[in-house]
C-alpha cells in the first residue's frame, strides 16, 4: 500500500516505544505473558491485526510493515483500542528473522499483499519461495500460514508456489465472502470490505 | 453428465469394437503404434478427447465414461472424425488399473467432473484420494494430471486433496478463459463453451 507521508509520524512513532518497535525484543516481557503470538506482514493500517487482537485476547499479535507513515496510522488504533495484546514492528530493512527467534510464532497472516505483477519482480512477491523460507524458519511445528487477497494472479502464483515449495494447503477458499461459515471467523480490513463488492477475495490456510 | 437413454446405444458400441473397447487391450497393437498415451477421465460426449486428437496427431488418445449413453454420442465423433489416434473405453465397473498397466500413461484429464457436493460423497468425486491413488499408479513418472471445472467448490476441494496427497501444483488458473496465453491451447468442450459465461473457469496442471 502506498500512502501520501504523514507529516508527524516518526515522532509519533517515537513517543510510542511501548507499542511500536524496531528492534529485537524480549516478546514475552513486552506483552507480559506468554501467549501465542501471530504476526501480520504488511499490517498497512492495522485494521486486521487490531481487528484480531480485539477478537482473540488469548493470543499476542505484531503487524509489521516498512513504511512509517502506515505504522502510525495503525498506531493510532491500537492506541484507540487500548488493547494491550497487539504491538508493531517497524521493519525498517531488517530481517525478521533478527526480529524473532526460530519456531518462536505460531501463525504467519499475509492479507492483500502487493502482487508485484511483472514478472521480473517476483523476488519481491510475499509469497516467493524466500519468503516462504523465512516463515517456515519463525513458525512452530504446524505452525499456519493464512493469506488472503483479491488479486487472481498473486493468488494462482502463490498457489503454485507454494506447493513447489512443498507446502501442504490445509482449505482454500476462491470466494470467500460467499462462505457463510467463514464469516463470523474472518475480520475484515477496509481495502476488503471495499473489494469484495468488485470480485472475489481469495483464501488459503497452509502448513510446512 | 446425466444424459436420457439413447435408443440403439449398445448395438452402435457394439458394431464398432475396434473404437470402443470395454476390457483391457495392448493399446499400441489398438493404436498400430507406441505414441504416448492421455486419457481422459470422465470424458462424456467426447469434445475434448476428440478435439485433442486432432490437435495433437502425434499423441493416442482414449476417452473413459461409465454411460453407455455418452460414449455412444462420442463415437459419434469418433467417427466423423475419421482419427485413428482416439479410442473410447466404456467402464462398467471396471476398474481403471485393470485396463491400463502402472506408468503408461502420459497424462490425466478431468473435465468438469461431477462436482458431488454433499459432504457424505466426498468419495464419488474424482479428486478423492483413492482416485489420486489410481492416476499416480498409472502415469509415467513426472506424467501430469489437468484438471478443470466451473464449479468453485469441486476446485477448492481438489486444490486441498491433491496438496494433502502429496501431489504438486504446477499451474493454477482461476479465470482460464481471461489468460490469453493459453486460450491457443485449449480445447473447449461444449459444456465449457456454455459454463464461461456464467462464471469462471478454474485449471490446474499437477503433478506427484
Amino acid at each position: 500500500m502506498r500512502v501520501r507521508k504523514r507529516k508527524g509520524a516518526a515522532e509519533l512513532i517515537a513517543a510510542h516505544s511501548d507499542i511500536v518497535f524496531t528492534e529485537k525484543a524480549d516478546w514475552e516481557s513486552v506483552f507480559g505473558n506468554a501467549q501465542p503470538l501471530e504476526i501480520e506482514v504488511g499490517c498497512g493500517k492495522g485494521d486486521f491485526i487490531v481487528g484480531m487482537a480485539k477478537k482473540y485476547p488469548e493470543i499476542n499479535f505484531i503487524g509489521i510493515d516498512l513504511q512509517e507513515t502506515v505504522i502510525s496510522y495503525a498506531l493510532d488504533k491500537v492506541l484507540a483500542s487500548g488493547l494491550s495484546n497487539v504491538k508493531l514492528l517497524l521493519l525498517d530493512g531488517k530481517e525478521l528473522e533478527e526480529i524473532f527467534l526460530k519456531g518462536s510464532i505460531a501463525k504467519v497472516f499475509l492479507n492483500f499483499s502487493d502482487p508485484w505483477p511483472k514478472t521480473r519482480h517476483e523476488k519481491r512477491r510475499l509469497t516467493y519461495k524466500s519468503f516462504l523460507k523465512i516463515y517456515e524458519d519463525l513458525l512452530v511445528k504446524d505452525g499456519e500460514l493464512a493469506f488472503k487477497t483479491d488479486n487472481c494472479g498473486l493468488f494462482e502464483y502463490s498457489l503454485a508456489s507454494m506447493s513447489q515449495y512443498g507446502m501442504v494447503l490445509d482449505r482454500v477458499w476462491l470466494n470467500l465472502h460467499a462462505n457463510k461459515e467463514f464469516e463470523a471467523e474472518n475480520v475484515q480490513t477496509e481495502y476488503e470490505q471495499k473489494f469484495s463488492k468488485k470480485g472475489p477475495i481469495y483464501r488459503l490456510k497452509a502448513h510446512f
